[in-house]
Formats: C-alpha cells, structure tokens, sequence
C-alpha cells in the first residue's frame, strides 16, 4: 500500500535534486510510512537517491520496510554504504534479503561485510526453511546472572542501540570452550523483562529477580508452533536454544504477526486447490500463478475423470429413466458442499491445536452423528423441493404411479450424499493427520472430487431401488 | 489445550487439602501453564479452591488465561474476591467476560466492583462490536510532557504494577473540562518508549524525546484495520484516539495475534459456506454447529434447485444424445475449482489490503487473460483425455464420423466452463467490494453454485453446436 500524499513530493525533490528535503523526508516521518512512499514505482536508482540523504540507522530501517522484490533490486544496483546498511539492519531481515539474492549478486554484497556479521547471517543462513531458527534472530539483550539491577541497567544502555528488542532481558553464564576448542553458546539460565528490572530496587540481583519457569523454542522445530506459543501465552519475544539449552536467538511479535498472516493466506489458497504462491498476489508473476492454478485445476481434472467411467457403468440406467438426469448435478453439490464445511472446520482445528489426543473418538462421533443431523435437515428440504417443485417436463415423463418414488430415489440420493460428503470431508484430514501427514493436504475441491465418483455410485443406486 | 502433567497432581492435592502445594503449584507456573493444567473438567467449585490460595494478582493472571466458558461458569459461583480479581484484570479481558453473563449475574458481580473501575468498564462495554474500541484496554501508561527521563521512571515505577504495557509510554496533556463539566480525555501529544527513557540522559525532557509523528487508531474504527496497522509498523501497542485526538486507550499487540487468528478461522470457514461458530469448534454446541452449517447447506441447495430448471430446458437435447451425460460431472467440476481459486486468490488479497484504487483495471484485465490462459491448458489437457480415454459405451453411440465433433464440443465445453468460472470467481468479489460489501460473502459454494448453472448452458450450447 503506498502513501499517496507524499510521493509525488519525493519525485519532485528528486527532479529539483533537493537533499536536505529528501533527507527531512526520510529522518521526520516513521520508517514504515517513508518505505511506503517510496513503493510506487520508483526506479533502483532513484530510492539510494532518496535514502542515502538519511543517517545509515535510517536507511536501514527505511529499507527493511520495503517490499522484498525491490530490496532486491536496490541490492542489485547496489552503492557503497551497502555494507553498512546490512551491518545495522535487523539480524533476521538481511538473511530474508540475502536468500532472494541471485548467488553472484550474495557474493558481491558480502565481501562489503566485516566478519563477525558474516559468521553470524551464514548460522541464519543455515537453518532449515520450515523451522524456528529460520525466523529467529541474534539480535537480543544478554545479561550475567551475578549484576545487580542498576547494572543490569546501564549494560542495556550500551548494548540496546543495536537490539532489536530489549523488553525481555537474557541471562546466560559464561561461554564455554568446546572440545575442538569453539566457543558453545552461552547456556540460558532465565529471564528478566525490562519492566521487572526497572522496578526492582537497584541493589537487587538479576539472578534473584529473574524468572527461571522458562517457555523455550528449539532452533530445528516446526515454525507452526510459535504461533500457538505466542498466542496462548503473550509474548512479546521468546527464547530459541540448542539441545544443551544453549541460547541461539530470539523469535519476536512482530515475526509472528507476519507469521500467522502468511500461514493463513497459505491454508486459504490452499484449501481452494492453489499452490503456494509467494509474497502478493498481484507481484507474484503471471506464469508462477498459472503453474500454482492450473497444476491443481490438471490434477483434479484428471481425478474427476472418474466420474466418467462411474458414469458409463450405469449407461443403461441412464438410458431408462434420461428424465432423471437433471437431478445430477443438485445431487452432486451437496456432497462437496458437506465435505468443504467438515474439512475446513476439522483441518482449522486441527492447525490450531485444539483436538487433544484423547478427543479424537469425540471427533469421529460427533462428525457422523452432525451429518446425519444435516443429512436430515436437507432430506426434509428434498421432499418439499420435490414434491412441489418438479418441473413438468419430468413428471409427464414419469410412469404412472411413480410419483412417490421418484420424491424417495432423490431425497435418498440427497441424504446419502451429504452423510458421505460430511464424514468423507471430517475423516480424511484426521486419517492423513493420524500418518503424520499435513491434513491440509485435502483440500476442498480434492474432498469434491471424491465425493462427486462416491455421488454418482449413491444417485444411480437410489435410482435403481425405487424405479426398477 | 491441557498440561496433562500437573493435572493429576492438582486433583491429588486438592482431595488432600494440600494448600501449600497448591500455592506453590500457582505462584511458580507460568499463569498460563496453570491454567492449562486447570483446564481439565474440574467443576467450578474446585477452580476457586486452587486459585484461591494464591496471591490475587496471580488469581487474575490465571483466571484470565482460563477458556471465556470456563470463566463464565465459575462467574456464576462467584467467590467473595471475585470484586478484587476483576480490580486486577486487563481492563480489555474483564469486559469480554461481563459480555459473556447472564444479565443477572454481571448485576450481582459489578457490586463487588468499586466506583472508578465500573465507570471504566461502563465505557468500554458501549463500544461497538466491530470496532477497535471493543479491543482496547485503558490499562496504558501515561506522563505529562513537563517530566525529565528520570522523573518519568520515577512515575513508571509508581504506574507500572497495573499496566498491561509500559513498553511504550503516552504523553497528554492535562485534563480540560467539557462543556458540561465532565473532564473530556487527556489529548495525546507524543509517544515515548521505555527503551528511549533509559537510553535518554536522566535530565533530558519528556517533551524533547517524545515522538510526534503518530500512528493511530480511532475508537470507531473497523477493528479489521488493526491487523494491516500492526503488520506494517511492528507495534507493540497503538493508541486509541476519539474525534479531538483524545487518548481513550491502547490496543496490545497480544490482542492484535488473537484477533488475526480468529479472523483467519472466520475467513476460512466463511469462504468453505460456515456461518461463525464462536469460540474453539469441539467447544462449540453441537446445534450452533449444526445451524451454522446447514442454513448455508439449505441455501445452496435452493440456489442449486436452479440446476434442474436449466437442465429441463435442455430435455430434448438430453433425449437426443443421452450418451452425452457421462461428460456433465467433469465439465462442470471445472467450473468450481477454477471458481474458488480465483475467488480465494482475490479475496485474499482484498482483506490483507493489497490491491489499490488505480490496481482494479489490472486485476481485471490479468484475472481474464489467466482464465484464458488456465482453460487454454484445461483445453489441452481435454483433447488428450476425450481422445483417448472415451469409454467404449459412449463410443459405440457416437453417431459414424462423429469423433471429432465429441472431441470438440467436450473439449470446448471445458474451456467455456474454466473460462466463465475463473472470470466470475474474480469479479463478483470485486464488484461485492465495489459496492462496499464485505467480498467474503462470495464463499467458494456459492461461487461454485453460479459457475454450475452456468456451466450446463455452457455444455448443451456446445453440445448443439457440434451434435444438430
């Protein structure tokens, strides 16, 4: 989203090549709102332009605001100070910039790098792209347990201007050498908020104020548990630590916020059957959207071709009674429609943590139990549709007499296929869930598909009891 | 989500009166730890038993982490400290609760409350339910613009204990008179962060350090706004403001994740044809869930009744190639799934804000040429399938010299139906959104529902076109 009001300002500073405006505009307004001006189809060129007239503190936090496809395309062109700039930039977003960079480009923009910053994005840079140490950062305020408060205090003032938060304070002993002689990180022993530290009295000690009942991430879990982490207790940072409690970095609100925003587009686009597509919709490519859509829509194209065959099998039914066919597709629906709602309500639950184990037996009986409930609801739906709203076509090809069966054969097929519908759309993501498998993985057009060769099976059988 | 490991410990202690163990057992958990392990079919009854014997700021901290329904029921038994427990609540998670009871209960519970703390629950309860006052606390810091960094630590430290943040500290001015002689909020002039205070020099003015360039909300607000606030600037909190720029309170960032998540849960069951279900789905009543589900179920039904009048127009075609039929389900399922892709896809980026006013031309000429381009490889994909894989039963019906024409209309019957879905699942979001709807209302169902009326007149139009 841009910020109209302030970048026509930008280019007209730009064409008059007024630094001190543009260095106002960047130092005055906040970060995020000088990024947004800045993201309306500015050339690479033009954005050091206008950023390099800021102190490096500002253009660094003016570029960790701007879209990844254009810090992309500025670290590409980019100038000088682009060493100084990932020096003071957040721990977390250079290593998101420099995974997006073409390699030779990566290689250029690190020999800018003083070392101790290089060793440091390449132990980001190793950690897997689903796990926790993927969205951490070492960028946090450490303390020794033996300080008092109001030394505590002052060593914050020193190290705070490069932390990324310093709201939670980290306690750690000292490092320890290990056996090939490099350095083990610091192992945590608790923590201490900002807030606690300034109300204790100054003479307390950290290690007696501190709080020792630690929630901890490890650096190799699964990054979906920070989110239920972080929304059941509150956190404004949490802790990230190795197998020995070593302190690695820190994961923070706002990486989580970003989190829970992409994993739910994620889950959306997928249950409608889309790959996943990176960053917005409208940047993203048009043949990378082709290719996320179009695999899908193939797949289940190829899948739904069962119906045919299902179809062909009851050719001489279907010959029979032809005037029954515009019933099929109503029919259908209603067992896709009853499959996306129990898919959609069983996989969010289970994204969200909240079946425990032992409710699974819970779930499996009240899952049957609520489709025949609504299996019910539509079958009494049926009978007054049919009953009063047949069309005449139908009913002057009916035979004599079969008026009844036909309002049977329909609300049957209608009820069977909901019941199947709903328990097919709640069983599979528990069954895929059960093999240890994303349940995510069915998606409502694959649950539709599946219940559409199921559909036609209960149709034609309906039809077969009360017509032949 | 329950703590099985202390649960058992917690029955144990309180069949042998253990008070010790149970203080002990609340004072040194995380709050919510406790209350994880609380959470676990105890009655009400042996709820207040074990929080009772703590401290009563840990009673409010563990009683706020309990699930809405649980803190209901034990509301309802209330205990003679339930007026200090809610004295010691977040002012924001107080009034979700008094939202909740039975009229007579907050009666009763609201006169152990004293006179300041019913007026601020009194003004927090008038908010509308959407807006961002119904996610505000008034639990924020606050200092005058005169005080030096050390003074305002000094005042921080007199504040803090009942704040849910000091993380960021408000400055205002004094309190002017309405009108009518009641104090009107204290204006907001400038934010201060508690990091900036400790950094600042000890005789530096409040005024000097404060930010002015402010980000805020007013109460009145869509409360949807906060999610796009906070993902863009990494707040931890923001201020709430009314008409003349007067602080009414903070939105938290904690409340922010809660909210994002449950909108994402909303979203998802909206655009899979479920009506809200409040709170976790298994906690859900199962007729809430059955109503939720099968009004929709009902709706699509009776939108999907239009199928049969459709097909009925077509009878005589029907009659004529009857072999034709087996072909229905696939074409029409293609419809479906291009639909809630597309629909998911622009929805999507509709609620996260990504689409500008000068985008709609764009969105609209990019949607077409990927529906175009999506039943270009669907068409593909079908001259392949009817080539090859045609059942024999339809085969052998196929008038002599007609293989082709199969070929044709099927194949042309898909990409009219991927065409016409894709295009209409983009759209008719868009044009809901045009007229300042919410685009959620299109549900992939619904979607689905319009493409398949569309998709049989579709079919029997290709079908005539290559067959008489």
């Amino acid at each position: 989203m841009p910020h109209p009001l302030f970048s026509p300002e930008v280019r007209m500073m730009l064409a008059e090549e007024n630094a001190p405006g543009l260095r106002e505009f960047c130092e005055s307004l906040h970060p995020a709102t000088v990024a947004e001006a800045l993201d309306d189809d500015f050339t690479p060129e033009q954005l050091w332009e206008v950023i390099s007239q800021a102190e490096i503190r500002t253009q660094a936090a003016v570029f960790e605001y701007l879209p990844p496809a254009t810090q992309v395309e500025m670290a590409e062109k980019a100038r000088p100070q682009m060493g100084q700039l990932l020096t003071k930039m957040s721990h977390d977003d250079r290593v998101d910039l420099l995974k997006r960079l073409p390699g030779r480009v990566t290689e250029s923009v690190m020999r800018l790098v003083d070392e101790a910053d290089r060793k440091d994005i390449a132990t980001l840079f190793s950690y897997g792209e689903n796990t926790v140490g993927s969205i951490m950062t070492t960028d946090y305020a450490w303390l020794p347990a033996t300080a008092t408060a109001a030394e505590a205090v002052d060593q914050l003032r020193a190290q705070a201007p490069d932390k990324e938060t310093i709201y939670y304070v980290y306690v750690v002993d000292d490092a320890a050498r290990r056996g090939d002689g490099s350095l083990a990180p610091r192992r945590l022993l608790g923590v201490i908020s900002l807030r606690d530290l300034i109300l204790a009295p100054r003479h307390a000690l950290v290690r007696d104020l501190m709080e020792t009942d630690l929630v901890t991430l490890r650096y190799d879990q699964d990054k979906e548990a920070v989110a239920q982490l972080f929304a059941r207790y509150d956190f404004i940072a949490a802790p990230v630590v190795d197998d020995s409690f070593g302190l690695l970095g820190i994961v923070t609100h706002d990486d989580v916020l970003d989190l829970v925003q992409r994993e739910a587009t994620e889950d959306l686009q997928r249950q409608a059957g889309v790959g996943p597509i990176e960053g917005a919709y409208l940047e993203a490519g048009f043949w990378q959207v082709w290719w996320s859509r179009g695999k899908w829509l193939a797949i289940l194209f190829i899948l739904q071709m069962g119906t045919i065959n299902v179809m062909a099998h009851f050719e001489n039914d279907l010959e029979r009674v032809t005037f029954l066919m515009v019933f099929v597709p109503l029919c259908l629906s209603v067992g896709g429609n009853a499959g996306s709602q129990a898919a959609t309500l069983v996989i969010r639950a289970l994204a969200l943590g909240e079946f425990r184990a032992r409710d699974w037996l819970r779930v499996f009986r009240r899952e049957i139990l609520m489709a025949a409930a609504l299996a019910a609801g539509l079958g009494a739906l049926s009978v007054v549709r049919t009953s009063f709203f047949t069309p005449e076509s139908v009913l002057v090809k009916l035979p004599p007499g079969f008026f009844w069966n036909l309002n049977a054969a329909i609300t049957g097929a209608v009820m069977g296929i909901c019941l199947c519908g709903a328990v097919i759309g709640a069983m599979l993501p528990l069954g895929i869930k059960a093999l240890g498998r994303d349940p995510a993985l069915m998606s409502t057009p694959l649950i539709a598909t599946l219940s559409d060769v199921l559909g036609i099976i209960i149709f034609f059988n309906c039809v077969r009891l009360f017509f032949f």
